[in-house]
């Protein structure tokens, strides 16, 4: 039975410990119970975890490799994520940093439907980053969220958001809002001859994430945007399966921050905001850029924009979708250090550049045509 | 219109830096949009989150109480996480540290169903701490798994619950496990004349998770167990409140463990496996025991355990359920630490016990009765 593995590093003061403490993530990740108690063979020989590769990183720090039979994951997302790192996420200095899917594993988590070759298709915009805004302030009702819209659109932006705040509240109901604001992207789009799509926030509880996927496709949504730590993962996954819903999913950080807070807990940026928000099948994952108001280093955004993009079957690449500190100043640096398939997501910058929204996004656009052209050439 | 509150910690080198961040908190968790941006004033005055009280907790470190209108929360499980730390969880040094919430909160979270009393009930103990075992290794049949449930049933356990990782792999599959493992238990119990339940695994993708819930009650079982960070926190919420489902529900930290794995980031332990894990419906809080394999203190420990009873309006309190480390020697000292109002996990120390498995409960039960009495006396 084919096995996928995971990479955990590990602290341990030297070999023997790291091997012992591999040897308990095996166990614990799978059958949980006293090794030297399992009476059936094929139990201990082929359930329990089995370290495929351990070797030191740094003084205190190993990386062990850990395969696990893919008949643990039961062919359940969920199972899989508890197989990954369920347990083990309560034990200390245990981080998850790199996920190897066996081809079983890929056919239950086959990753994003459309990827960064189907949005780029979508949107019709080649050899450029593309430009995401968000509406908000919520409190806006949902005429004043659509008129935002509209203006966005006019100005030639490619996406637009909604605040991840912006769920089904009095002031704005999901229904009304969706209707409205894709009306008013494909009335823009119609002036514009653009293809600017409008990304709805379906985040929900439970089986209304996928109820308001569906119901945002049949409204002209062009894409979907799931918080996946408030929903679960696999309600994300489930959302980017559903051929009623079908529409490209952004993947939200919300609430998944604690996953990357601890240096040596956790998962590594590029495990969580790459690799599983692609699995899960995000065609765009949104993180925090280095240079905005959150934490990250620039090492962690580009691994995450690393993870986003490499090689996993035949799982398509997605976007990595940096957020934060964008500015007009800022966007040649950001342009070069991310490369051309990326999604810039612009908020507060945007507002405070002009008065006029539509103005705003044009200039914009341009800024980053320049740079995406000036990179090109250098 | 009402306002819940939650008091953050977070780093500041003094107290203006502290109302910096904290009023950084109030912005980020609503509007997510340039204050002196907003035209609105209703939006400003009332959306906007609003600091309560802010006081220095240590050098370094300060408490902020920071309301929201109801509002912001839109009468949605998901999004009241959302505002209680959607982006702020990506932001260092801030951690959940307690909830307050408002009358209209408790609405959409009224707490678990049956609490520490209910289950009582449904159990018939009294005067002692409760016992609850595991069926286990992953890997045997949902016949073997049944067998090992009746003979736990039989030495007078109270709550059998399937290992957290037994999901709908072909070696037990779900219906059959369930099936099956009710089937010995009710076997049991008419032997005995006892009431022991057994806690049915239901966690699963999505809308999955409550049609198990309804199957396990369907086929006999007495309660269910949701990792809620896997199944994602609403859908534990959605199994609590379900008439069909109706059953008591197991909260099992898999997967959560990144939220209390750094000091300064996350949830405190009181607010996730108390408060949380509660206010979504749990009955009983699975979290690993200090003396265990795990790395949990006494101390964050003892407020998980104060968490589970803290009054919050009409909520029920719920069982804290500390499993690892369990052993015929610890019993003692763990029923004087949690006090009788505890579920206690014992998994491998029953098995290593004896090979007799079912004189091993009886023991178990034995020491644990004595320890509650001893306690009372004392």
């Amino acid at each position: 039975m084919p096995r996928f593995s995971v990479t955990y590093s590990l602290s341990a003061s030297e070999a023997t410990e790291a091997r012992e403490k591999a040897f308990d993530i095996c166990v614990e990740q799978t059958v949980e119970f006293p090794y030297d108690l399992i009476t059936e063979r094929w139990i201990r020989e082929r359930l329990v975890g089995r370290i495929e590769a351990l070797r030191r990183l740094a003084p205190g720090r190993y990386a062990a490799e850990i395969s696990y039979d893919e008949r643990v994951a039961g062919g359940e997302a969920t199972q899989f994520l508890n197989v990954l790192f369920g347990n083990t996420s309560i034990k200390p200095g245990v981080r998850v940093e790199r996920i190897r899917p066996s081809r079983g594993l890929l056919r239950m988590l086959p990753g994003p439907r459309f990827g960064v070759r189907g949005l780029r298709r979508l949107t019709g915009v080649r050899g450029r980053p593309l430009l995401c805004s968000a509406l908000k302030p919520m409190g806006l009702s949902a005429r004043a969220l659509a008129e935002l819209a509209y203006r966005f659109a006019l100005g030639g932006i490619d996406l637009i958001k909604d605040d991840h705040g912006l769920a089904d509240q009095r002031f704005a109901p999901f229904e009304e809002r969706v209707r409205r604001c894709a009306e008013a992207v494909r009335r823009a789009n119609r002036e514009t001859g653009g293809a600017c799509l409008y990304v709805s926030n379906v985040t929900a509880e439970a089986a209304q994430t996928l109820r308001r996927a569906r119901t945002a496709r049949l409204a002209g949504a062009g894409a979907v945007l799931v918080s996946a730590a408030l929903t679960g993962f696999a309600t994300m996954r489930e959302v980017a399966r559903d051929d009623r819903a079908g529409l490209p999913v952004f993947f939200h950080p919300a609430f998944a921050g604690s996953f990357t807070a601890a240096p040596a807990s956790g998962f590594s940026h590029a495990a969580l905001y790459g690799q599983l928000a692609r699995l899960f099948g995000a065609d765009a994952s949104i993180f925090p850029n280095f240079a905005g108001r959150f934490a990250f280093t620039r090492a962690e955004c580009r691994s995450i924009a690393e993870g986003c993009r490499l090689h996993m079957g035949a799982v398509k690449a997605c976007f990595p979708a940096p957020g934060g500190g964008m500015s007009f100043q800022t966007v040649p640096r950001l342009v070069a250090f991310y490369g051309v398939d990326t999604v810039f997501l612009i908020g507060g910058g945007l507002f405070r550049h002009s008065a006029d929204i539509t103005r705003g996004c044009r200039d914009l656009k341009e800024a980053v045509a320049e740079a995406a052209a000036a990179r090109r050439l250098s």
